[in-house]
């Protein structure tokens, strides 16, 4: 099925839920200071995909739970990725997001902080709210993984010698501790056996390193307009990512140097932008970096073998197939 | 008694007390990320007090408390006291802190933000072991307040007409939540009567609102190489605390034409502070709040009415009393 297709019958599918997670996300952004709500606002209201809270929603109805409590729940997990982007974006000097000029080029840099510091703390109230010890601490647990791997990513900002396992524990702290957290979180909000826990788990993990992957893959395939991006933006800010890290292992000495060059100039032309993702094409670092991610998909809906067919599990996987149609 | 003879009487009582707390917060520091350790320990070995550590700690104790989960517990406090004031030093570009210069200045404000997150997150964590829910909701909810004081005081910032009212609540979120929140948890953690509960947190949040009293008057009235800190800190960052909120309110008009001038200027003289301290004297800026820090250290001590006559409860009126003696 073709991307567009997928995402449409995703669409038509959760289009219920979709906007019940809307609606939800607005009403509990509740900040007694209006400021916080405004910044908050700027980037919660920007057309993100709400995947995070969709997942926990979803994965809550697959284990069948029938509270009402899901959806306000789910919010969490938009609170927490938004207050990461916010803090990203101030780190990074980054000047897109979503299509908008960052929130730190409107606000001032420490307002955008404070914000990022306030939706941590909401999304922690409203988790306590579950009345559920385990899924505070998986959320804390969440929350602390995501701060060292944004830490590692930092300190290893432009170094060429980072590793492939560096780049998977780096995703893996930023992105699909993230998504595992969520999906935990739904079986446990609805008293799942463990069993279903860990498939749930797994799904969310795998997913997450898949969504990462074709993630970064986007800067070297898409047209950067479409993104709402600059071309070039990871190695722009330093960041290598595994068509590059693959790339550079495989080039020959020469190549290598060229690509070397490059990356250490952020101020490349598009021009030199396009021979180095050629440079990537030829050393098999694109095509390499889709295999992977496709191995990751097929990981994670392996894992929702765990469960009988049903509409809500052909949503998972439909979401699964579609991280990886984004990239191709 | 005199400020030092105060001070060495505390230390004496709790020597043992803040020396395992000490053992805690530097046990209960693992980050995967050393960077963060490395950031984190910069400030948190830099000389603090302990102080917030210490009311849970005593708050335990005078509740009954003989587990063995008192200590490890009470780094919480102190955790996200320091995640505060790295996000603050970022904030306010502030430059020395505990006499040192601010993480900042050494490291690149970026990763500093990230070690804040990180401390933060850590917190949670460890908050989430003790298996309380309640302590949980607690810890969270302080989290929530303190980021939304910490924006009311960024917006108001360098607003000459900042009132009282609005003072007090931007010291309450930023200071007495924090010790309210310690000393609430050191009844929950004892599981204490829901009385004993409420006169400790009282005993904190009028604790917390002296103490931030007298840290702002000390800006006024100390020596500032004795404080580690550049004379008129607050003015320069555009902050208006209590001594010159009441001395404005108060002024002739050519006296508060002379002071609004001051103010709005962060680069004024050593020579030029002096007169400023001395506008604040004859309009009663600094008796004033001295006296109203006064009144909350009696109210925080009558809280404490509730328990019998203790050594603990002696250091903890002596706590109180020492937070005041500072200033005079």
């Amino acid at each position: 099925m073709s991307e567009v297709d997928l995402k449409r019958r995703i669409l038509t599918e959760v289009q219920e839920e979709l906007t019940a997670i809307e609606a939800a996300i607005e009403a509990n952004l509740t900040p007694h200071a209006d400021l916080a709500r405004e910044i908050a606002g700027h980037l919660l209201f920007a057309g993100g995909k709400r995947l995070r809270p969709l997942l926990m929603v979803l994965g809550s109805r697959l284990c069948g739970y029938q509270g009402g409590y899901d959806v306000t729940f789910s919010t969490i997990f938009e609170y927490i990725h938004a207050a990461t982007l916010l803090h990203d974006d101030v780190i990074d000097g980054g000047t897109l997001r979503r299509g908008r000029p960052t929130a730190h080029r409107i606000w001032e840099p420490p307002a955008v902080v404070l914000t990022g510091d306030f939706l941590l703390a909401r999304a922690l109230s409203i988790a306590a709210r579950a009345g559920r010890l385990r899924i505070l601490e998986v959320v804390a647990g969440v929350t602390e993984e995501m701060a060292q791997g944004e830490i590692l990513q930092l300190q290893r900002k432009g170094h060429l010698d980072l590793t492939r396992d560096e780049y998977l524990r780096i995703i893996r702290c930023k992105t699909a501790v993230l998504f595992e957290g969520a999906c935990r979180v739904s079986a446990l909000l609805a008293d799942a056996p463990a069993g279903a826990e860990e498939a749930l788990s797994r799904y969310g993990h795998h997913l997450g390193l898949a969504f990462q992957m074709a993630d970064d893959l986007l800067d070297y395939t898409e047209d950067s307009t479409a993104l709402g991006k600059v071309p070039g933006a990871d190695l722009r800010e330093g960041k290598l990512t595994l068509p590059v890290i693959q790339a550079l292992a495989r080039a020959s000495e020469a190549d290598r140097q060229k690509m070397v060059e490059i990356i250490t100039r952020a101020d490349f032309s598009t021009e030199t932008f396009k021979g180095l993702v050629s440079l990537l094409h030829r050393y098999d670092g694109i095509e390499d970096t889709r295999r992977q991610a496709a191995m990751e998909v097929s990981q994670a809906k392996a894992a929702l073998g765990f469960f009988p067919d049903s509409r809500v599990r052909g949503i998972l996987m439909d979401i699964a197939d579609f991280t990886l149609s984004r990239t191709s």
